[in-house]
């Protein structure tokens, strides 16, 4: 028995977190600031990344954050070369990787473009999401052999998407390991309800999103709720006169939001499905359009911004030239500043060492939390942490259609994750085409499946290319 | 306990047969036919029609025939005012009715042509075939409380699309209902695989299709099939050899089948969807195209043609002017041949009757027979009927993709079914935009949903029209 | 929309309590007790009871106990004389009665007997559980529909046994309702895991029972864990150690508990269990064995004796002589004291309150936290309960053989509950005869029902004995 | 592909029959007779047994016999000395064997009594069901292997007990396998309809037990029924008429079977649960006692006597002295008679032949069948029998309690399959635990169980007795 953590002389819990993916530009200062600023646990944390340096400049950052004054946390940062390495004897491990965009993501989001296949997001369902699950399933495989080999009792907590398929596969290569997959995908929509709460409750005055409690079920980027509460006072209550207050809710005009941020939304589409169906999807628009077939059937792309939002497009996920993140802070071009990030993971961290509970939505597999979908299927609900223990909350059930809608990407995720255990590419085209995006005629599907694979072929290594049917045809 | 069926001094069973819809020009013709042919059973057949007179002449078509010399059977033939006088102590119930195409099905057809959406049949699913389950519904809750007020214990066959709907419509209404649905559509995929046996199998010569054994699984017109075999030889393993030969499957050109039946089927698109998932659809092309998303997304009708089927127009659906086919055989204008009309109807009532056991594919409650759709869902699938007992088959499972995509439709014959009890259109709306040929923008489903039920709101008198957000919207 | 709870001038939620069994000389005396020492919320308790004097003895005795200056709390008891008047308009119903035990209870205990069939409690299983039942069903089904009439977005709290066919029931009733069950068993195995961990662990020390977390799993007083922790270590693998120290489990002499205590476990019977099936059951070994066929077979009853547990006899059921426990406390014979009473009631009214999140185990309809016990079972798991929610927490699977034996009970249940909607006591029979502790002979088997039914007849009002066949028989 | 035997120059087909257990006294000489009388096919019987002897005068009867005038089959007999070449290239697979008795059976029935458990049968559940099952699973893997290795696509015809073990053993080794089980008990319950058409229906005279229809469900020895016709007609509406003349049920006097048949059945036991629970069982009295509590825990065996039913002692068990059957007909001392045999063997070759279809109840892993038991379990239902192809027929729910009934033993056959597949003896300690009979203390209990693997340890070499608990304690 693997004990969670250990204790240093004076009681504070000590850890190791293996980061894998260690070399980001964003989760991992994120984490940095964190840990810059917990106090009840400490510990080391090995980054690894395949671009080792990236790695390294983030040790020699956090090093020096948590060195400095305002910093509380006692924590120590250093990049390894070796995925094992950053495992050994971890306590928790943390990933969140990415494959080089312009090798891969750019391809996602263009190239179903010339086939009439428009994209927001692409990086979870859709010809742009099977393909980043396609690459993702032997890497993840590698990830949990190497949990299994190395530290089988740590707990892994994931946020790469595809979530859902990323965290399937963690459990599929090793059943017993111990993971969770987290997106802040449902903040966004308790931050609407906390306002919603100040507009129609007099006692609510100032209200935080974390006072705000939703019942959330379905897969992630596709979650629904039927329920949402601030201290006891039902809120969803008010969604019909919210509804209303917001029709028409396609009334932006194209090319009106040309000049918006890329991750706008205004849950126009939220509410167009609440209003079909009874239920109030959690997630952002630019992700909910992806995932049914009428929003996206588009002769002009601008046509998308009456729904209040707008694509990304590749060039927005290529890198920025010029030195990194990482590189600004350390040269001193930037300031490190510590914030209150709004970051789970610490608190996370915290309740799985029993130090303090925390309810919070995250993706696990099915063992009854949604009734109503198969079990061992990936989704996202709430869920309880205590001390090394993760227990999802039921959920209930959801309306027939969404059921229904859900239900096809939960095929479609299982097909992914047997076809990338297989290395069966034609298997994995039958997800691709039962993806409610693949409108197109057969052939012409087969064409962009074909060219996708083409095009990331040195990412699909992993997969029988030469057997198959449909790359050969 | 009722006896089904009586006996008569000599031992032959006598019966009553209602039949609802009863001055049909087809269905009527072939039942005189068969029972012309029949001599080990006897007895009555009440036929009822909202157009008695059609009724009314094919009684007297009826009779005549089954006076002549060359017919055997005792049978009688009366035509009835009340639906109630037609079951009255009916052992059997027959139902085969249709709304006058004029004021129906034409706009069915044509309507979603003017948004895009094009249906070769649209009698079973797509805008069309939701707007006939919708006038069917109140229609079968009639026949079916009639059956339980007059003739709870009769055997009720029906053949009226949408067949799915209509027979679940029975049961959700009369529970304790003795109900099947007969469909011809799988007929024709066996003659394919009688032609299969005699091309591959030195010992198979001049085949016949009842001789083809076929694990039919699905919904109607959408049912799929995974063993096939003639005389214990198994013919499926021959649909790789059988595939190739077709290649390439979608190559006639546009404009080929201009001048086709319009019930021309080249099992190219079953063949298609074999070649992606790995079991044969067991319908004709013309429905298989109206389940999925890929084939109707056309810019020209034409272009249909591709894959050897072709729309039937609307106008090919209004009836045709001048006398009637039972005035023309009453006139003498056209000879009443007896044939063999390959129907089944008079051996289901024989094995019903305890003669002799028939096998045969049915639409039927589920319970158990496919383990992997909802329990009480209609599903089709073999049978075997014997003495008053109707015992499905197991089928076994579908591969998973194919199983989601027949869910989505149970998942929309159970919501049109809910909301046709409770007479919801907001509800049968959902459907509507559920059905995987509604790729269109909410608001233009929401106009087309309005005009077809503003056209036909005759026949929609059961639904709660003024209540309604969509119509009113 | 109900809002639980109103909310005085100085913001301390203010609600009323309505007390079902408030003549109670046990209960309602620790709720009075919490009551007096809760501080943040404040209101109105309405004691109803059959015994109205009873119930305004306790309330007088309430309303002295809050004025007293040790007591904090801001809260008026009053007695009412009809269920309506106590339940309405109620944010809070709690429920504990129990019939007069002379005429109802010491039957379930000593007819049993004569048949041969010894048991410890007779409240929950059993013959005697099965007759608790039924005459729990019909009050409680009148309770469910008092809420439903008067109170319907109160949340129910029950304490009366048989506590899953109560719960059941109330569900049953009105399906909208909002019911839990509350039963303390589970915590004495908390406290068994405190010491576990104290001996086990250095860092453990004085470790109280709510520290220890314990996935709890099945059903009222049969149920089982598998997981057990403390600060997130785990506590579960000492138990094969704790196993070998206790061997042999059944060597206490015949006689030995003789006066023992009445409610004294000593965990054999569960480590038995543990050894038979690798799970550990929840509740202490009186109820156990009740469950099972294999204790209770005795020749002698004090070979119970074995096993660390004795017999309640019935005398031990009749109300003592003498004053009350409420008179002794108003006369003043008997000192009320203020104490911590380890009841979770006014936690659990605080969180749904919306005040402070609770997680406990409790007793609700499965809708998914026990995915192998059918879906509308009671059954009892951990629940995360907020502002006026519940949310049970997965449970994951049983071992095969202790599922199958708890199903068992399950479908007993539900047979009672379908029963007793009914009044069929034939069914009911059927139920009683499944009953694992009715092994004998199906002649003495409706034998003993009718003599139990004979003896508490005036309790059973509700059922159709005329109709019966056993009775009659 | 393999296909399911070959044609002579005449078109008859030709097979291999590879019978495992060939040396039997009885079946072998069923199939003798029977095979002697098919003229519709031909081929080779190999006879396999570990008495080898036994199967070479099998093999000497067999030719002998279809050389006869009165013979029609053109058959041919071998033994073979291993099962390898029994099985090789064979198209149907037949299993009879059975253990020597006098090793085996005797202590099965004997040892139980000595801790106050009878059996009248002891070869399907209870301890003596139970130690046959662990023999059994490890020659069944045996078999369903050389299966595997030799002639994959060959039907496999199981006729030992215990039945539901042996099956499912066959398929959890060969998941692939084509095995079915078949038992005569329920012919026996169709006589008895037949007896009740005859006197309940004017129109029925001399009816034959094929002619009646029921629809069986359970698993084998605990099957029931609720339909039952005759040419259509309801006889099962006469059953309550039929209990009323029965009873009183249990009227016999102890002591009046003393002379009775070891196999005779009156009914009054399955008349007695159709009281209780309302669907009737298929099986023989002396069966379906040893699946519930409620006939044998008696203080005098010749109380059983009451229900009209007896034990068989071990002694009718052992083999007789002098010449054995076999030995007799090759003798001349007995004559061998052609006769119709009743069994359906031949008949169900030449269904899966693609000769005649047949409907009969068989034993198979439930697919949907039975919708309430688990997936997996092998149930008895009816099936349909065509060329090369199984289905069974759903057959429907059973009662609450009975399914409950069911299940509790589906789970220990289970539980001792997997035991079995394990080697783990305290594993199937568990099921022989969990078991109805076994009411006794769980030291009687571990004593009784060890005392009967030690006595049968000859028997038990495939499992791992060194690391078994309950031995050792």
């Amino acid at each position: 028995m693997h004990q969670l953590g250990s204790r240093s002389s004076d009681g504070t819990p000590r850890m190791k977190i293996g980061y894998v993916g260690g070399g980001s530009q964003g989760w991992a200062h994120t984490l940095i600031n964190d840990l810059a600023q917990c106090e009840d646990v400490a510990g080391t944390v090995a980054l690894y990344d395949v671009d080792y340096e990236a790695a390294a400049a983030n040790a020699k950052l956090g090093n020096r954050v948590v060195d400095r004054a305002d910093a509380d946390g006692d924590w120590t940062f250093e990049a390894v070369r070796e995925l094992d390495d950053a495992l050994s004897d971890a306590d928790f491990v943390v990933c969140s990787i990415q494959d080089p965009p312009e090798e891969t993501f750019v391809h996602d989001i263009d190239l179903p473009k010339r086939y009439g296949i428009h994209q927001p997001v692409a990086d979870t369902v859709g010809p742009g999401g099977t393909l980043r699950a396609m690459r993702a399933i032997p890497q993840y495989r590698e990830i949990a052999a190497t949990v299994r080999e190395r530290c089988p009792d740590a707990w892994v907590i994931n946020y790469t998407n595809p979530m859902t398929v990323c965290t399937r596969t963690l459990y599929e290569e090793f059943p017993e390991i111990k993971a969770i997959g987290l997106c802040h995908e449902v903040f966004q929509l308790q931050e609407l309800f906390a306002e919603i709460a100040e507009r129609h409750l007099e006692e609510a005055d100032d209200v935080n999103r974390e006072e705000i409690h939703v019942n959330v079920k379905g897969i992630n980027h596709f979650t629904w709720i039927d329920e949402a509460r601030w201290r006891g006072r039902d809120l969803y209550r008010f969604l019909d006169d919210e509804l209303e207050a917001r029709k028409p809710l396609n009334d932006f005009e194209p090319g009106a939001m040309a000049d918006a941020s890329y991750w706008v939304t205004n849950y126009r589409v939220a509410f167009d499905l609440y209003d079909r169906f009874g239920a109030l999807p959690a997630a952002g628009d630019r992700h909910l359009v992806e995932f049914v077939p009428w929003y996206l059937d588009l002769d002009d792309p601008e046509e998308l911004h009456r729904w209040g939002i707008r694509f990304t497009p590749s060039s927005a996920r290529r890198p920025d030239e010029g030195p990194s993140q990482t590189e600004r802070y350390l040269s001193g071009e930037d300031a490190f500043e510590l914030s209150e990030s709004g970051e789970e993971l610490v608190d996370i961290v915290r309740a799985l060492l029993g130090l303090e509970p925390v309810e919070t939505h995250l993706n696990y597999p099915n063992e009854g939390q949604m009734a109503d979908l198969p079990e061992g299927a990936v989704v996202e609900t709430n869920a309880l942490l205590t001390g090394d223990d993760v227990s999802p909350l039921t959920a209930g059930s959801l309306p027939d259609e969404v059921r229904s809608m859900v239900e096809t990407h939960v095929t479609n995720q299982k097909t992914l994750v047997e076809a990338g255990f297989d290395g069966d590419l034609d298997r994995a085209f039958r997800a691709f085409l039962n993806d409610p995006l693949v409108t197109i005629d057969r052939a012409a599907a087969a064409a962009l499946f074909t060219d996708l694979v083409e095009r990331e072929r040195e990412y699909l290594g992993a997969w029988n290319l030469e057997k198959s049917e449909v790359l050969s045809s």
